[in-house]
């Protein structure tokens, strides 16, 4: 039991900030490469580091275009938690890291997906915003919270990003 | 032991922000349904969800008034971390929930303390506000750090939210 | 091995906002004050914390400098997550804590270090960031994620802030 618990890591992904969403990959992944289960569960503006980069046409009710609108689309669109300046913060940091040779956030999910990391998306966030499973990159699983508490008691590693 | 501690989670609600406000009492509420003891420990800005909707005279200095003033008293007057664009992000997010029927903040602190949710406010945080017993909803208790710690030690699931 | 965990606690200390850095030197000190082993992870804005107040003369890209520039420089210049209106929140928050006594970030710092709290600089976010060792406060250890997993793996209380 508790040799279990030992290697299961669970974290709730709620910001869709690119410097959160790059910190809780790179914990997911590095937990993931030394061989604990790991699962990712996307709630609220999380939700956008899932979403495809190009438009996926499915019918919605006129506030949930605006909020599909709003809100930043893939990886590539996400603005930064500090600095941001209507995402030039992003696009510096971006810059850097490219420099200095450290990996994208895009090539940190397809990593994660590799390491067989389980990326839950929220069902209910996904109602409120509007966003359908269409919309979202493949490979993902769908639940709600008692899907990630269930998870989170078995989890050594639980955190709130 | 090992029981004991699978029974309890704790959760820091530090932020005082509508979205992760809401994450917090889903998480407390789902965890507290499937037989947990849950305590969730208010500090800082996560007073603010705690603070009765009504004025309450009480004597205060000019500093402390003018943070009573400036900071959002309840769950109604919340906004929400991104694209609140002075409180309409929060309008537009509240209207669209009660459309689709997702329980309110209010009825979830409800429901929270239904379901005997431990709610602490942090008497540090408090006093740095100036914030009294008075001005918040009843029903709490109130401790400090040391409180806290005691309960996160025991539990499986911590998070700071 | 029960025993180990029960006296091990961990943060990643990601935000670089006073309130927020605050709030995780309290835990800490309280938590290493009722004698468990705590390990601070430093990532991204929280390296900001961890700055020497007074200029080091390094020698820097432009695109490094001009991030150090733009980045608080030490406990003394950090703003508050909310209601910061360019430094005043900040300055009335810690005006208030100094009237009611209440110990500074500086302090709470120092005493982490007195209580042998073991902190860690995440040395990818300095290098995204340009910041070297010699700009960082005295005392310090430098790890990456796999440093900090191997600690969190440890731990029964975990947490990001």
């Amino acid at each position: 039991m508790e040799q279990q618990t030992q290697d299961k890591s669970t974290m709730v992904v709620f910001s869709g900030d690119l410097d959160k969403a790059m910190a809780s990959f790179i914990i997911a992944t590095g937990a993931a490469a030394m061989g604990k289960q790991v699962t990712m569960f996307f709630t609220f503006w999380g939700l956008n580091i899932l979403r495809k980069e190009e438009y996926v046409n499915v019918k919605k009710t006129f506030m949930d275009k605006m909020f599909a609108k709003m809100m930043p689309q893939g990886p590539e669109k996400l603005g930064i938690s500090k600095m941001n300046y209507g995402g030039l913060g992003a696009k510096m940091m971006k810059y850097t890291m490219k420099k200095k040779n450290i990996v994208t956030l895009k090539e940190l999910i397809e990593m994660a997906q590799d390491l067989d990391v389980k990326m839950v998306a929220c069902t209910m966030s996904m109602d409120v915003m509007g966003i359908t499973k269409e919309e979202l990159i493949d490979g993902l699983d769908y639940a709600g919270v008692a899907s990630y508490l269930a998870d989170a008691d078995e989890s050594k590693i639980n955190l709130f990003i």
